[in-house]
């Protein structure tokens, strides 16, 4: 492949996760002591941050501060969902693009985000090829809820499930502590898959945690999970569920909905929330016990003082690897992981897929891997989550609280 | 004082924090190695372990199990509500526990709790006397709450803080990363005392946290709340609101009751919660902006993986001042903290408060220490927290998991 000069171009898009700044930074080192790459540009808001020609100079932070990247949680540089259309039917944001691609010499494009972040780089991965602009496009995956298609696991994935597990060990021991019988509903992030919500089972495999967890993979019946609180009940005196948020009937509506009104967001996906509490509502109506509902929210995604160290590296590792294939030649592939778990020894490399195979597909945990009536996962899924959650972060700490990175995000002048 | 020789009981009781455990620990140590104590139990669920006659002998754990509990949350002797009639009133339970009092010669009852387990001790302390059983009964104090009369500070508070400010911080990052407004409501425990929902203030002054902070002491108007929001949003684009479980309006009732059905709990207390989604809709509705309401929930004081190494140190150190007093002669007292923060420099000494002082009075934080109109908290009530939240626990971690203690809970024989 030719020596490709220029300048390049990283976003953030998407939710945020404990560690897609770690993937930024190492993006950016990679970027900054690349001989091919001339300035290196950070995008305010993902592709927005291109689209207003909003772009910061990485070259001008404090590599101290660039490298507190690695223990900041969510997105440094802001992120965004924006959707772009089809550049054969609506090529508006392309041409805008071209035109800050053109204005600054932009020959590398890195992006760092989820499904729908995959399909924007291979979008303008097509319209750059069809326009006649040599650019490299690099996707970075992200994603807390691991549905990317083509890697054996996603950046965030693992600091997320470290939360989930460490949190529910934790609330397992408080929510029991009564002598009287009470139930506690945890719901976990994950739309359409049960990554997350799988999880939790950790927890119960390693000390304490849900009696019962119910994965978006498996149709939820009401009235059966009810007969099934009571049984769990009747048997150890209190309950404890997880649930994932995206648990659906078997018309495929989200139990969230049977409570509340809901909107859709900028990509149709419904917006979800309140489920912890209505089942805890739906169990106290049929046990007449105490019951309390507890979502994770945006903790689960934010709480990088429990990031997990092998999470952090390998968000650093696709971070550089990005660049450093795109320097040599590289394009139109997201970065992705190939690991081996023989003999319980776990080893993780990066690989290359094209983006045109990633992007819009959602990978959910395999239907053998889950069990039956809420019993959670099989041994198979403990075994594909542990090596992921292992170590902890070197984590900063100023009077008793994190020292997170403080960007000056300069504005890019041509 | 006179020596007094035979039994010890130690119990829990009230919600459970990160520390209590650590306060249980050095009791039990302390106890096991007096001359004086004979034999430790642990009662099942506080006082109503010793009704039902349900006492674990600690002396037949293993003692590296027992020293777990410094980092294990929640209680793990289980804990109740009960509260106990005036004994001149209704002497029915107090027969009762003097009869498994003088069944295992217990001469020592330490009781670790809130206000109203401080009342539970002082009226078993009245009636022992009353009826002439010599018995030594000691408060340990214990709540995240931080309203104990007659204390610097309770043991659970710095923890809970520390927790309540490092989840803030992180929220602060992952709330305000999109390029569109919008509105993120934490909801932070604390009835009637604004310890905890202060503490949030400490993610602002060291980085990024809440914008506005209401705490319960002031009286809460949901009309100049949202006119608040609106100036903050107009100011910053973006908001993050933390506000107290208890705020209340002029008429003293609680604004979560303004959106849910609520009950009692045995000590009359009303149930809160729903807050955070119900002021995160009038933001919406007033708005239409996105938002997200957050409760923290149990995490907040079950949050051991964030533990406070001086609030473990002093919780520990209340439970061993309990035996260690009790033994020399003292009773009817509930151990205390002696502070002082003289020149930056913070000291933490023990001292004993007689029980009748303490029992169900509720430390409220200072009116000058609370800033008008959302603006938080004033720089002394910073300095008074920031001691309580410094150091990290010793996370002992099995397989990237907590490893908590697991005591074997042998019934005491007598």
């Amino acid at each position: 492949m030719s020596k490709l000069t220029g300048a390049c171009v990283f976003g953030q898009s998407g939710g945020p996760t404990s560690v897609i700044n770690a993937s930024f930074y190492g993006a950016v080192k990679a970027a900054l002591e690349s001989d091919s790459i001339t300035r290196v540009f950070g995008a305010a808001h993902g592709i927005q941050g291109i689209l207003n020609d909003e772009l910061y100079d990485m070259g001008k932070e404090d590599p101290r501060e660039l490298r507190r990247l690695l223990n900041t949680p969510s997105s440094a540089l802001g992120s965004c969902r924006k959707k772009l259309a089809d550049p054969e039917k609506d090529d508006g944001d392309y041409r805008r693009i071209l035109e800050i691609f053109k204005k600054y010499d932009i020959r590398y494009f890195f992006y760092n985000g989820g499904n729908d972040s995959m399909d924007t780089c291979e979008k303008v991965s097509r319209y750059m090829a069809a326009v006649g602009w040599e650019c490299r496009v690099m996707g970075i995956p992200k994603t807390i809820d691991n549905d990317l298609f083509g890697t054996d696991h996603c950046p965030g994935f693992g600091s997320a499930a470290k939360y989930i597990a460490t949190s529910c060990m934790e609330i397992a021991l408080d929510a029991k502590v009564y002598d009287y019988p009470t139930a506690t509903v945890v719901e976990i992030m994950g739309r359409h898959a049960g990554w997350l919500a799988g999880s939790a089972a950790l927890a119960t495999h390693y000390g304490a945690g849900p009696d019962l967890i119910y994965l978006p993979e498996q149709v939820f019946d009401l009235s059966a999970f009810l007969d099934r609180c009571q049984e769990v009940l009747a048997e150890k005196g209190s309950l404890f569920v997880a649930v994932s948020e995206g648990i659906q009937d078997k018309d495929g509506a989200f139990i969230s909905e049977y409570a509340s009104k809901s909107g859709t967001d900028a990509f149709g996906h419904t917006q979800l929330g309140g489920l912890a509490v209505y089942l805890a509502d739906e169990i106290k109506k049929r046990t007449g016990i105490k019951v309390r509902g507890i979502e994770l929210s945006l903790l689960q995604r934010c709480g990088a003082h429990l990031a997990s160290r092998t999470d952090i590296d390998e968000a650093m590792m696709a971070g550089m690897t990005a660049v450093n294939t795109a320097v040599a030649g590289e394009t139109g592939k997201m970065v992705a992981f190939d690991c081996s778990r023989r003999d319980g020894t776990y080893a993780c490399r990066t690989k290359l897929v094209p983006l045109a195979e990633v992007a819009n597909y959602e990978k959910k945990v395999p239907a053998e891997w889950i069990l039956p009536e809420g019993a959670g996962v099989s041994r198979e899924f403990i075994q594909y989550v542990l090596p992921l959650i292992q170590g902890d972060c070197e984590r900063e700490v100023k009077d008793g609280l994190p020292r997170f990175a403080k960007l000056k995000k300069i504005r890019a002048e041509v």
